[in-house]
C-alpha cells in the first residue's frame, strides 16, 4: 500500500511537472542541458566513487566481463555523456514548430503545431549513460520523464540523476520533471504501467523479453523495439565490389547491433561467381556461414541453414545466406521473414530498385547502402531514443520530434457551424 | 477451440490482404470505391429488408426510440453512406506521399514515405453506416480491416460488407481486405485483441464503456476517444454578440456530440453584464443552467454546481458556468477539469488568445470559434474515422493520413558506415 501510494505521488508529481515543463522557453530549456553537461563534468570523481559501488556488487556476483563493461562509468564515458548531453541543447527544439497551416472556406485559419507528449518513462538496462541521454531528450522535448534503471547500476543511476535535477533546481525548474523510480521491487514497475491517467508513453529499452514484459503489462502506450532480422538482398546487375564492401560493413563492423546483417539473399545468375568471392570475404572476417540447399550445392563445405535460421537475430558473426531467383522472391522472404526493421538491395537497376523502395515496408529501406545506416544520428534525426519496429506513432528511429504530438489551433472571427 | 482457430485465420487473411493492398495504385482504389458507391445504391431495396430483420429485433427487445433511430437505413442514410464514399474515392491518396528528402554530409539522399499501418480492427457500436465509412477509408490509406459491429445490426452489417467485398472482387482484389467477424461471443473479440502479431491498430467507436473495455484487453495499440468535457471561456474584452452566437452553437445545436460545450468560463469583469444576457438565451433555447457560487450570487435561482459537475460530460442541454479571475485561472481550471478534447477563447486580446492557443494543450484549441468545429471534415482533413483524445499516433481528428505511418527510404551509391 505504501509503495503503491508513493509510485502514484511519483507520476502525480511528473503529470503536475508537465505542464510547466511544456511552456519552458528554447533558450531556458538549453541553458538547463548546458548546466547539466558541466554538472556531469565536475562531478566525475563522485560519479565514478558510485559508479564503483556498483562494479564490485558486480564482481561480486561475477556478472559477464561485457555487462561489467557495460556499467563502467570511465573518463571516457562521462565526457562522451557530456557532450551528448551539448548536442542535444544544440538540436533545434520541437515544441511549438507550426508543421502547417491552412485556410478554410469559411475563413478560419487552421493550424497543427507540435507540442510535448507528457509524462514518459523509460525502461532501460545496465548501461547508466542512458540516464542522462534519455533524461535529456524529454526536457529537451519539453517532456517530464521517471526513469527506472537496472538494478546493477543502481547508484551510479542515482548519481546522474541527482546531477541533472539539481541543474534544473538551479535554473528554478521543479527537479520533478526528472525522476528515478528507485524502489527496488519490480512490483514497483508494473504499479507504474497502470497509471494511465498520469503517463503518457512508456518506452523500453533492452533486451526483448524486457520488452515483452513491458508490452504485456502497460496499460499506457509502448514503443516496442522487437529485433532486427536485416536482409541485403544482391541483384544479379549488383557492382560485385560495392556489394562486397556494402556486405562486410553490415555484418561486421558491429555485430552485436540490431541494424547488423543477419541473412544475405543472392540472385541465382550471379551466385556462380559472386557466392566464393563474399564467403573467402566473411571467413577472413571470422564469419560462420548458414546456407540454403543452393548454396550448399557451390561450396559443399558450408553449414546447412535450418528454417529457423532465416528467423534469427544472430547478433554475433553468423550469417544466414540463401540463392533465390529474383527481386519478387527477395521482397517476399523479407515479408515472410523479416522483422520490419533494416532492409537493402545492391543493385545497378533502376526498376528494381525503385520496386525494392516501394514494396518493403521496414523501418528504413536502402539502395546500395548499408544496413548499418540505420540510425537516428546517421539519417540526420540527430541523438536518438530508440528504434521503433512496430508502426503506430513512430517506425525507425526516434528523434526529438517523435517525443511530440501535434495539437490543431485555429483562429477565427467568430465562426460557428452551420451543420 | 474451433472460435480461437477461425479468429487467429480471419487474421492471418487480413495480414495477408494488406500486403498486396498496400501496392494497389490511387487509381484502382478509387475504381473500387465508386463501384461500391454504386452497389450501396443499386442494392437498396435488399438492404432494407435485411434492416428490416435487425429493427424487428430491436422493437422485440424494446429498445429506445434514440437507439431504433441510430440503426435504420432509411433512403436519406443509404444515399449519403454511397455519397460518402464517393467523397472519399475523391480526397487524395496518402499512400506513398514522399513527406521530406534531404541529403547527408556522406551523399546519402534520405526521405520519409507513407505507407499504410496495415491491418486495423474497428470495432463499433449500433450505427450499420459505420460498416461502409469505415471500410472506405481504410481501403483508401491501404490497409486491410475487420470490422466488428454491435450484435443489433448484426444483418445490416453483414449486408453492406458484402457489397463492398463484391466490388473489391469484381476489381480482383481479395475480399479478405475486408471482413466482418460474426460470431456473437464477446470472446472472439478478446482473442482478437490478442493477435498483436497480425493487427496493427484497434479504433473502438461508442461509448466509454466499450472504449474502456478494449484498452484494457487489448494486447495491440489503441486509439482512444474519450469524453469531451468541452469548455469556452469569455474573456473580459469579448464581444459579448459574437460570444453568445459561439456559445449557443456550440451548447444547442447538436447537444449529444462530443465536440458540444459542456462548461463555460466567464471573466468575473463582466459577469454582471454578461450573465444575465447569455442565461437568458440559453434558457430561451431549453438549456439548464448549472452555476459556481458566483454565479447564484447575480442569479441565485439557478441550481447550484458540484464538484462533479466539472467533470460531466452531459451530452445534453445542460451546462455547468463558472465565473473566474481571468485567463491564468481558465487555463488551470482546463487543465485540472478538462478531457484534452476542445477548448474556445473569446477575446479581443491579442496577448490571451495568444497565451491560451499557446498554453492549452487539447486536441483542438480555438480563438472566437465554435468547439463544433472539432470535426475532420470541418477542419479540412476530409473524412474522419473518429477523434483521438489521447497523444500517441493521432491526437484530435483522424483522416486518413492518421491511418498510415511512415518509413525511411535511403538511395545510396555504395555508402558504408565509419563508426
Amino acid at each position: 500500500m505504501k509503495m503503491k501510494d508513493d509510485i502514484l505521488n511519483l507520476a502525480r508529481r511528473a503529470k503536475d511537472a508537465s505542464h510547466s515543463l511544456s511552456r519552458l522557453s528554447s533558450m531556458t530549456k538549453n541553458k538547463v542541458l548546458i548546466r547539466m553537461a558541466e554538472g556531469i563534468l565536475q562531478n566525475a570523481p563522485s560519479l565514478k566513487r558510485e559508479n564503483e559501488r556498483d562494479l564490485r556488487a558486480a564482481r561480486e556476483k561475477g556478472l559477464s566481463k561485457a555487462l561489467i563493461d557495460r556499467l563502467t562509468l570511465s573518463d571516457k564515458v562521462i565526457n562522451t555523456m557530456a557532450s551528448g548531453i551539448q548536442e542535444v541543447a544544440a538540436l533545434p527544439d520541437p515544441v511549438g514548430e507550426v508543421v502547417r497551416m491552412w485556410k478554410r472556406p469559411n475563413d478560419l485559419l487552421v493550424g497543427k503545431v507540435r507540442i510535448p507528449l507528457g509524462v514518459i518513462t523509460i525502461i532501460y538496462e545496465s548501461r547508466p549513460n542512458v540516464t542522462a541521454d534519455a533524461a535529456c531528450l524529454c526536457l529537451k522535448s519539453g517532456n517530464a520523464v521517471i526513469l527506472r534503471g537496472g538494478s546493477e547500476a543502481f547508484h551510479s543511476n542515482q548519481a546522474i540523476a541527482e546531477i541533472l535535477r539539481k541543474a534544473l533546481a538551479e535554473e528554478g525548474i521543479t527537479p520533478d520533471a526528472i525522476q528515478m523510480l528507485s524502489t527496488p521491487e519490480r512490483e514497483a514497475v508494473y504499479e507504474l504501467l497502470e497509471l494511465e491517467d498520469y503517463i503518457d508513453l512508456v518506452i523500453p529499452r533492452g533486451g526483448e523479453e524486457l520488452i515483452r514484459a513491458v508490452a504485456k503489462n502497460s496499460r499506457i502506450p509502448v514503443i516496442k523495439h522487437y529485433k532486427g532480422v536485416c536482409h541485403i538482398f544482391v541483384d544479379e546487375s549488383a557492382d560485385f565490389s560495392m556489394a562486397e564492401r556494402i556486405i562486410i560493413n553490415a555484418k561486421v563492423q558491429r555485430p552485436g547491433v540490431c541494424n547488423a546483417l543477419e541473412t544475405l539473399l543472392i540472385h541465382k545468375a550471379i551466385a556462380k561467381d559472386f557466392l566464393p568471392r563474399i564467403v573467402r570475404a566473411l571467413e577472413e572476417n571470422g564469419v560462420e556461414i548458414r546456407g540454403c540447399p543452393g548454396v550448399r550445392d557451390l561450396i559443399p563445405r558450408l553449414r546447412e541453414a535450418q528454417d529457423k535460421d532465416w528467423h534469427e537475430e544472430y547478433l554475433d558473426l553468423i550469417l544466414s545466406v540463401k540463392i533465390i531467383a529474383g527481386v519478387e522472391e527477395a521482397i517476399g522472404h523479407i515479408t515472410a521473414y523479416g522483422s520490419s526493421h533494416t532492409e537493402s538491395i545492391i543493385t545497378s537497376s533502376y526498376q528494381n530498385a525503385q520496386r525494392f523502395l516501394k514494396e518493403v515496408n521496414s523501418s528504413v529501406v536502402l539502395v546500395n547502402a548499408s544496413t548499418r545506416f540505420n540510425d537516428g544520428n546517421q539519417l540526420g534525426l540527430g541523438a536518438e531514443i530508440g528504434i521503433s519496429t512496430t508502426k503506430l506513432h513512430a517506425f525507425g528511429p526516434m528523434g526529438l520530434e517523435e517525443l511530440t504530438t501535434c495539437k490543431f489551433i485555429v483562429y477565427g472571427e467568430g465562426q460557428i457551424r452551420e451543420l
